[in-house]
């Protein structure tokens, strides 16, 4: 506790010198670049990580688990800048719906990421000097080319399953769609294999706001010892109240005025929720690179599997043996059902084997992050499902008993 | 035209020494203070305000119009800045559903404004400097009272409608319940009783991106001889998304390109939906005040009829005799028609006179301001069978004949 602590103290940019506490790197040199899909070559580039549970003697076992925008490796341990648990350790663990007594589970930072994997914040070597703008713009596809490489080096032949909410989503299509033999079962959730008018405005919206600040200096603010907090914070203000519902913002805060028994007459945050929003704000700032957060937006809006299979979703998974289950949401308006039922629709036209669950919740796009027992159920079930049909030995039954609920 | 031209190159704040055009400007002295909600009061004051048509003999013929947040005075002439028709000259002008010929038409730029009336832009007289943040925080209620004063000094008791969209309609539930004797009939379109969570949650996410921008210099920004245009430009990108639907962006820009074969692999407007979005925002930035929109959409968010009346929205109607059509639109998501419905119970309970009628329409939010033949014809029909009623002379058969559509 006391090393997290130290580390939290230290803040983001001293842990890339440390390796982000924990997290395990792949570091692949000049010798095979990546190509990337706007035709330059990354090398060298690192791939940090975290992994759970044990791979089996098969290899069969193993989950890849995909992040969101903002996520990171770190699903189910405390995360070492905030302090907090894993963002899906809910979902994740020992005895949990993909149960690391069982599976093997990987998750890897993304590439364009700032928690480890090579970066817009990383060093360029033609310079010397972090990339900012120099470091090319990259796709999921890339992202998922970079996973490719990184399941190669774990010595992995076939995913057992890949699993990812929102853009952890996309990545999940993107290797159920570009490397079917390499995985076993898929489960996108939250997701789309293509990115709307609205996503692609809301996301112009964050990226002019970071550009809007004076302290992003083109790219350059790290050389320059500054930071583009309040447009970076902006950024994130405006897109999390995407991730909420209506409804949800209406339970949680309403117009309940903030520590206080009336209006102040004032630009104070009078309102709950505008405290809260501002408080996402000025949090994520200090976890995440804002460079990182234009490079990884824009591969979101330049996602389309359809266009990239020549205007037919179905071509992107024709001769699939993949077992799909995809997941959405009622109030989630920023992925809504209809993204997830085209690709359903896509599936069924090459007659893939998938289920289809779209829950009952208010919360909104989060979801997929919260505590949503019909996600958990959902998930238990595909994946045992799954894995009993695929070999893969169930936990020991001295094993299932009760356990602290903590990793 | 020449004098609209040379009034565009000179610009706003060139504008506020020059009476904005052909406006009329009603001066209110020391004499008698606006008192405001939050208990200050405000002297002198003025209000610029348009009119078309004639108010005839029994002054019963008078409808006025509430503008909406960003909106103006200049409801069916040429805009003096931006040299585009009036924001309403569908609805608004001879043989329009709101017809000039048979009505006495006043549109009065919001106390608060940047178009003539008194606003944070204007210079306080207890410092010969612009108010800034110095100017008190207004509420709809103090808008309205403003507008009871021009309504006095222009010697109308009654009007015979009062009319207005979004935040117009505000202001048209604010007359209805505070001013009840003084409006006939009354018209809000696409609107709410209350401001929601959500709806607060973008406002102050606009409202930090302006003061996030170090030109907005604490709201001191014209003595600085800056403006806080990449801040305010942020703030309307955010906005605009929520006055669409994600139909209307679909349809009107889906994922296609902006004038070029291919992605980029940039941060360039690579999508339409990208370039339309930030030419709303560069062009909003001419022609508004920056601390305006702060006070503007604080007072919006501090709107709520029914905290106002004991928590019962009904009170506030209560004894009306006001002839009252709500109308919504079934894809604005930013008023959604739940919130007319609301409405429309609580003058239900009151037994009141209301129509209520939700368009069909895939425009979302802005549809008020578009062409909606049946926003139109509601209007109409509710309009003239209201003024028939109350007696205002029909126009003459030999004005109805053909005309050109201009005024």
């Amino acid at each position: 506790m006391s090393h997290i602590v130290q580390i939290r103290a230290e803040g983001r940019q001293a842990l890339a010198s440390k390796g982000f506490g924990t997290s395990a790197v792949a570091s692949f040199d000049d010798s095979a670049p990546l190509k990337l899909d706007c035709d330059r070559d990354l090398a060298p580039f690192e791939i940090a990580y975290q992994t759970y549970g044990t791979l089996n003697a098969a290899k069969s076992n193993a989950i890849l688990i995909c992040h969101a925008l903002t996520g990171d490796q770190h699903v189910a341990n405390t995360h070492p800048i905030t302090g907090k648990p894993g963002w899906w350790s809910t979902l994740v663990g020992p005895g949990r719906p993909v149960d690391t007594d069982r599976f093997f589970v990987i998750c890897s930072n993304i590439l364009g990421g700032c928690l480890g994997s090579t970066g817009p914040a990383s060093i360029d070597p033609a310079t010397g000097k972090p990339y900012g703008l120099h470091f090319p713009v990259i796709t999921i596809g890339d992202m998922v080319d970079a996973q490719v490489r990184l399941i190669d080096r774990l010595g992995i032949d076939q995913l057992f399953s890949v699993i990812g909410g929102s853009m952890g989503g996309m990545q999940v299509l993107e290797w159920a769609a570009s490397h079917k033999e390499r995985v076993y079962s898929a489960v996108p959730i939250a997701t789309a294999a293509w990115h709307s008018a609205q996503n692609i405005a809301f996301h112009e919206v964050g990226r002019q706001a970071v550009m809007a600040d004076p302290d992003w200096r083109g790219g350059r603010y790290t050389e320059a010892g500054v930071s583009p907090r309040n447009g970076l914070s902006v950024a994130r203000m405006a897109a999390h109240i995407t991730y909420l519902s209506e409804d949800a913002l209406q339970d949680k805060f309403g117009r309940t005025l903030e520590a206080r028994e009336a209006k102040t007459f004032s630009f104070d945050a009078d309102f709950q929720v505008e405290s809260y929003l501002r408080h996402q704000g000025s949090t994520f700032v200090d976890r995440f690179d804002a460079n990182s957060y234009l490079y990884i937006t824009r591969a979101m809006d330049y996602f389309d599997l359809k266009s990239e299979h020549g205007g037919i979703l179905a071509n992107a998974f024709k001769g699939t043996k993949t077992r799909f289950c995809v997941v959405s949401f009622t109030s989630d308006w920023l992925y809504p059902t209809r993204e997830s039922r085209a690709i359903v629709q896509a599936l069924n036209a090459v007659a893939a084997n998938v289920s289809f669950v779209e829950i009952e919740s208010s919360k909104g796009h989060d979801a997929f992050l919260l505590n949503e027992p019909e996600l958990f159920a959902t998930v238990t079930g595909f994946i045992n499902s799954a894995a009993d049909r695929r070999g893969i030995a169930p936990v020991a039954a001295s094993s299932v008993a009760p356990r602290p609920e903590t990793t």
